[in-house]
């Protein structure tokens, strides 16, 4: 076992970090400095600190990172309109990149040789935080105590807490049946019956929406304003990148909008269930798609759209710091620099619906998409000579009785 | 002009085409052999003889293609989970490469030199069934009206309609605003004030579906099961694959299933507006992605993610009849045959939502996927090591001082 | 017919373009601005002022662009690796986004209302000239005499100049039985006996380069080194963009380098039999890749790769003002700013041997990729869990009775 | 550990794989079953047998597995033109997964719980064995000797041979600087000097071609005729799979045909430097573009250009044995049924050149193509309209005042 001095742990002040910040400094002997973040969790990060410094820790960071989140996380990827395997807008995965930077920074910060996660060993993220860290510090140690220890039980864990007087905080020990991760982008639900795919979740399982049938039963338009590919404005006014989130969060989940239960492919190689609620990701998402529509050019989108599943790819295996996610990132946002105008949306029950887009730079030509008479914008002749010499090499090969079907 | 004795024209029985079939006779002094095909679009098909019989017509084919169209085009496309920029079912695309292929097939048995159809000479549809037809048929002239006549306003065509006794049916006269076409997969509308696309559309537009506020207000469960990649049955029962769509169509329309309302790019090089129901489809593409979530091999579905783009725009650019959509479909089905269970599916106010999924063969493995003991079928340890070599070439990276944020 | 009042004219001095001259004065009773531009063709330009003035051309255009075509047009293109179909350089599709940039940017500053070109209606230099011009100036009306003319055999313009005093220059005269296309990237040869795909070429064909056989016994090294993508240096010396390519195309023509023969497919639909000679590019894309090799990043590199083809193919068609070239530029050029060493190479008799690759920062980890012991710079421990987690998925299957063989 | 009662070893007969024998026999206290097979590597295989014996090998496997190897593995592979990272032909990766096959189904045959392989834990065949083997035989176990016991050094083999007397093949002994491993496909070497990828490899280090300046004065001309896009005759003589190549491998290396000499980077995260000699696939692979060249349809053949790199890295990465790989494989040969015909080449020190190309099937059509009269064929007024429709959607966005410049 290597040699550890000093660790920065990511410390959520709930029972399992604190397992760990005592784990630490007995195996190790180590000083732990604790990281919390207000990455929009929905929890306060303060009480972190008590706790922290009632396990004996001396350095203690906890910073509100809702901003930076929103902006050079979350509205990056959504200029890909990113998706991962059809269904998953990747709350989870598109925060860790963020947690892995900070954790090393604070690292160097602090003279620290090893960084340490609650992640377990078979999951995403104990893969993005460490591919992070990797590549930003390429030098520090990395402790995933998941996959040392032998408390791989909810029963040596309270046992380990009783021998150590680690404070059991009885609010989440009501806990829930579930495993979940909640960031300003979503929150996610694993574990208890959802790991048979073919149970319905239950609703009480649900926390940020309520269920379509619960929803008002008159529907919401709100109209998103859209500068070079990221969500400005909402009803007209200018909202910061974190606020926009949270706002449309709010609207969308108390009109029953994004969740989504779904059986996801992971990394390490199982499949696994997962439900996700994720209002204003989804309103998001549909209300791009629709400004993009009407400024984007078609090869470029296109474009776009056949690189999006390996950009999701990427970002989902925990890739967000490499060469690759960020070529495929200059590609992305050298597109997005025309994708300026206004989404109208009408939110009901559950649904999204696009009920109008308008943008001064549309390439939407009415005259000529026309069906009436456009006045000669577009030559109906040309359309001929068009299929034909597309047709040319099929026609070729026809003629040699080629057979296509 | 080339010499043509004798054309075969798609033939619907409306206005148009009635017009088409006596400018054809004038014009080229030829034969005119109908072609008009049930594939679902909701209106008989049989009176469609009698009026070509009153326009002269000798030769006149009229035939049920509703199996052939859903099993051989609309199956094949939905293995590929096949969404157009991101929203577009195919609906009217998919239908194209049937109609063309019957016919150059009816060309030839009746001896006819050319093909002819009602499409515009903006549109994409031209361009689906010529270049399918070239491809089946190297020698077919093609004969696209739209593109050569000078009836390009209703008024003109209504005179023509007059000076040439052709008989303008008053039902379908009742005009709607909206250039709609049908199919067993969807309806579509353009035009009118659909071409502003910041405007809403009306409500009173939509022919398939309820609005979701005009749904029931409890929802719908359904069971779809899969057979290599197909849907086999529903609720337990075996359907052919038309009457499937049929009865999805019927039971998503009643609970507001399917509206889309887009800006799409014609392959013609202009961007035009679009709505489209699409009931049946749209629960069949979310109920073939659940199956395929437990079912599919990761890679496999990754693979088949990132060509869906490319495969989408071959169809809507009217290449079905080509090598490349031949190669491309040689891949996708090779993926199918694992792809057998069942998935529940709940459906209300336009929501679609996978309640479960179930198969024999599916990949989820419970045991290793859980939070809870696995009795050794994972090993955590294995996640360092593979976390360690994936990171390699970025720890080396960093080293020599690359910047990666 | 347009109403043209003034159009400007790629003009190369030459018989056919002299030709257009006097035919676009005569159809359309307007001004013509002739446009010759030195891109290494390795012809004089001066010339073509007498002529033009001769012709009565008031406003002649006469340009140097070689160091702006390959700074801006072949180098880019070189960062991707670029080749057409396995084998094609693109020497001719370089240079076209050049010539239409200028040819628009002329009739900006002359007031012209129209371009025109002597390419031929078979050929991709057609949509290359002219996409370029719609891209750059889209109400600009653009020429194509040899589509539109009746002078579409040698004798009728032979007579034509009889008619109209244009003086055939007779070195040209002494005519190649070869179409020919020339520029400092390449020169192409087309027609003739090439026109049978199973026909050799004859050696007095090749005029850039000795053949193999006749090339030196001994072999020549050269060092090229690269910064930030592009070669910058050759043997130590600093060379501008057109002056290294004219000394690699001397050097490597003198050693046999750099001759293809292929059948291509062109963009409007036809295969096509061509000859080329590219000694320096030849060189060059060896270079590249070798630099890259020990300083790209591995999944950069064949993210690179699997792009290349559709970047070839969007410069083979002529879409490189385009959006979606622009924007996979970038992506490539993001890529680039590591990509700085040298590379030391053997020339000898149409062979490129790569015999050494350094730079500063090289990836390449003597330590770690040694079969000698590596002082425990890498564990191997760490390729049983990665072997272990890439096998889950694939051992999963396998469990079910999946057969992969 | 694991308890192991027999284990199949892939045991070349030479010192290392013995060694193995022995240590797999006294740490496990198991049997072992050597299987050793002709790839065309060489070297005599029966030899293997006696030396397995002398080791108290009970059961041997002693098999000639060259024309399944090419006919299963290396032609399949040749279909999709495949190279690694512009420059490798996988000479090495397309070996191992018939080895981890058989390895498998010996392991079926003789009841044995596991195999074993001599392959370092820092290379990639460690890679490709093993999740070939899992993939075929979920419940194999493995057992890699290099990656857990302390022999890590030649002197401590040394001493381990010493101790267990066993024989140090002193033929062998003389050994090389290098690492090498061949088959039908190639030779491969690395290690040594080669470990500076600065310096330049050394001539006599080749073993299976002559250098360029060695070979023979005079050029050699071949005929291969392709069947279904595998090479099949030979001068027009049929012959099989592992002849051809066999031939074509003596014909390249008498002619200075096929050495390559590269830095690649390796699935295990590291940069290598290796030299390869591949005769006969260098000529397969440029022969195979050429007969694809006049009978694979643009589009077809450009999908296949762009999913080459990935399917390259599935076959150097040890996919194989996948379903991604499987699906690819099925894309890829169902575009083959037409590449049908003979390419000529020229080979002349170290060049291969393309001297002509025919085909039944040929797609290639000099009427169209050509620069004379073609009679009608092709109508060049169709280039109008097919490059205005391409230019419509640029021309619309320049009109907006877009720039792409």
């Amino acid at each position: 076992m290597s040699n550890i001095n000093k660790v920065v742990l990511a410390y959520s002040g709930g029972l399992d970090t604190s397992v760990i910040v005592k784990w630490l400094q007995e195996t190790y002997q180590c000083e732990v400095v604790t990281f919390t973040a207000d990455i929009g969790q929905g929890e306060e990060v303060e009480p972190a600190r008590a706790k922290a410094e009632a396990l004996g820790v001396k350095e203690i960071y906890i910073e509100d990172l809702r901003e930076e989140f929103v902006r050079d996380y979350v509205y990056p990827m959504f200029r890909a309109n990113t998706i991962y395997e059809g269904e998953y807008l990747l709350g989870t995965s598109i925060a860790r990149p963020l947690i892995a930077k900070r954790l090393v920074e604070i690292a160097a910060a602090t003279g620290a040789d090893a960084i340490s996660h609650g992640a377990t060993g078979k999951g995403n993220d104990q893969v993005r935080f460490e591919l992070g860290a990797y590549a930003l510090a390429p030098g520090i140690q990395v402790i995933a105590p998941w996959r040392d220890w032998d408390l791989n039980s909810r029963e040596k864990l309270m046992e380990y807490c009783a021998d150590n007087n680690i404070e059991v905080d009885m609010k989440r020990g009501k806990k829930s049946p579930y495993s979940m991760d909640a960031n300003l982008l979503h929150i996610s639900y694993e574990g208890g019956i959802l790991e048979d795919p073919a149970s319905e979740s239950e609703e009480d399982m649900w926390r940020w929406s309520v269920s379509p049938e619960a929803a008002p039963d008159t529907a919401r338009y709100i109209e998103i304003g859209f500068a070079n590919g990221d969500a400005a404005t909402l009803d007209g006014e200018a909202l910061s990148p974190a606020t926009m989130l949270e706002t449309l969060n709010r609207i969308g989940g108390e009109n029953g909008i994004g969740r989504t239960d779904i059986v996801e492919n992971r990394y390490v190689g199982m499949k696994a269930r997962g439900c996700y609620e994720t209002p204003g990701g989804t309103i998001l998402l549909k209300a791009h798609r629709a400004i993009e529509s009407i400024t984007l050019d078609r090869e470029a989108g296109h474009l776009k759209d056949e690189l999006m599943p390996r950009y999701a790819s990427l970002i989902y295996n925990g890739y967000w710091w490499s060469p690759e996610r960020k070529a495929l990132q200059a590609l992305i946002d050298q597109t997005q620099d025309v994708v300026n105008g206004t989404v109208r949306l009408k939110l009901y029950k559950g649904n999204i619906m696009v009920v109008g887009r308008a943008s001064e730079g549309s390439l939407f030509d009415a005259t000529i998409a026309s069906f009436e008479d456009d006045g000669g914008a577009y030559d109906q002749a040309d359309a001929a000579g068009f299929i034909k010499l597309n047709a040319l090499r099929l026609r070729i090969a026809a003629k040699l009785g080629r057979k296509l079907d």
